[in-house]
């Protein structure tokens, strides 16, 4: 179960980072560029150096696709390197699809069951059934957008709905209490709007965890974030970060720092 | 121009028709399925037979990427297949893509440039801002989802929004008023939704073409879907079937009959 394996490692590493691998083949180091195998080889070596201070990794699908069948392939070994080496960590393919209702077993196939990522990223806009073949894995974990972090996401997530509220809190609160059957959903709130994390954090209580991209190179706060959007035992949150870790001239020390940036904000148990 | 070759192709053969290339591999004819590269040589038996009467191929990524790399690389040698053949059909990549700013660019890339697809399908979720790397790129088209054809649509897009209007038609206002600069949008709007395809012609005129699914197995009606999303001259529309004409016996004929039965209701100018 992928839930429980992200609920486990967060708690057996103390750790709410996440690593994400967008590993674009145009800012790779140059000694990578020349390898038959430029992304494959760039994340074993960001894993092999900063697996000790993340939760998870998220792979976001464009930048290998990019790449056409080859990138496809590289992101696919990149997982089977994390599986056979770190096996408790929490794998997310950041791919951002939805397609209607049967179509999706297609990408439920590709991501989940060939690839074997333990969670996607879903767009919400074709509704709950629509997303079924991905919400009916109980074994996989959904995170579905929400309240995005990009300068503008406002423009349709924030409308005010027919039941006077945001629209991403509208879509929140309806992925909560309505998508939600099988305890495997997350969702995506930018660390770009704290007031948000924290709107969402009151109205889907402590068991709808939040992956939250966002802080650094796009200007999220850590503390803020942190305490907005923690649940009330200081976990329910995946804080990613991606150009501020992999393409830092030392990763291994940019994820400790940011891990220990984070931790130094959260309200833990007494 | 991808939009301009779209106008052309629709005029040289006056055809609505667009054929989904969705080429399940779970569902090919068995002679197919022992071929090392199944999906191209399936997709190339279909184009033979119904190029004469499809204005567009649209390519669901979902069935290719269902089988990793190699139906990846049978999607890209599929469009390479109707660039040699059929270079003024217009091909749609249907990948319901949509990722915040410059991470497009990672799919910009691999649909438009390395795999050449005229056009690709997007989530309008994350705003117009983020989908610039492909609202930019004026030489392509844009098809965004508006009204989609699946049964419980409306959940989110029924939404009444700000304006006193539902989702889906802000959505389409929005698009043609503020997305549509370069002329390079269109609009996914379901067959099985006619009312909908009307209140949208009405709202953004004739010069916003609808890519229209739901023809067939999902019910949608021909005559009432060419005689509700129609523009002034009869066109404006791509109307799309996928099983009903390449899963039949016989799909030269089941193209060639849905072709005709498309244009007996359309509204041709004196």
């Amino acid at each position: 179960m992928s839930m429980t394996r992200y609920l486990a490692r967060c708690e057996a590493i103390n750790s709410l980072l996440c690593v994400g691998l967008d590993s674009d083949i145009h800012a790779l180091p140059e000694r990578f560029k020349t390898s038959a195998t430029p992304q494959l080889d760039f994340n074993q070596w960001i894993i092999d150096q900063t697996h000790q201070y993340t939760c998870s990794y998220k792979l976001n699908s464009a930048f290998y696709e990019a790449r056409g069948a080859q990138g496809w392939q590289e992101m696919a070994q990149t997982v089977a390197y994390i599986q056979a080496n770190h096996p408790d960590i929490f794998t997310i393919c950041d791919a951002k699809r939805a397609d209607i209702g049967n179509t999706n077993r297609g990408y439920v196939e590709a991501i989940f069951d060939e690839i074997g990522f333990d969670a996607i990223t879903l767009h919400p806009y074709l509704g709950g059934k629509a997303l079924a073949p991905f919400l009916e894995r109980d074994d996989k974990v959904s995170i579905i957008l929400c309240r995005t972090s990009n300068p503008d996401s406002a423009e349709l997530q924030g409308l005010t709905v027919g039941d006077d509220k945001p629209l991403w809190l509208h879509v929140a609160e309806t992925i909560a209490q309505k998508w939600n059957d099988n305890k495997n959903c997350m969702l995506v709130m930018g660390a770009t709007y704290p007031d948000e994390l924290k709107a969402v954090r009151d109205a889907v209580g402590d068991d709808v965890p939040f992956l939250v991209p966002g802080i650094g190179a796009q200007g999220g706060d850590i503390a803020l974030t942190v305490q907005s959007g923690q649940n009330s035992v200081g976990g329910g949150m995946l804080i990613n970060a991606s150009r501020g870790i992999i393409f830092t001239d030392n990763p291994a020390e940019s994820a400790k720092s940011l891990y220990e940036a984070i931790n130094q904000y959260r309200t833990t148990p007494a």
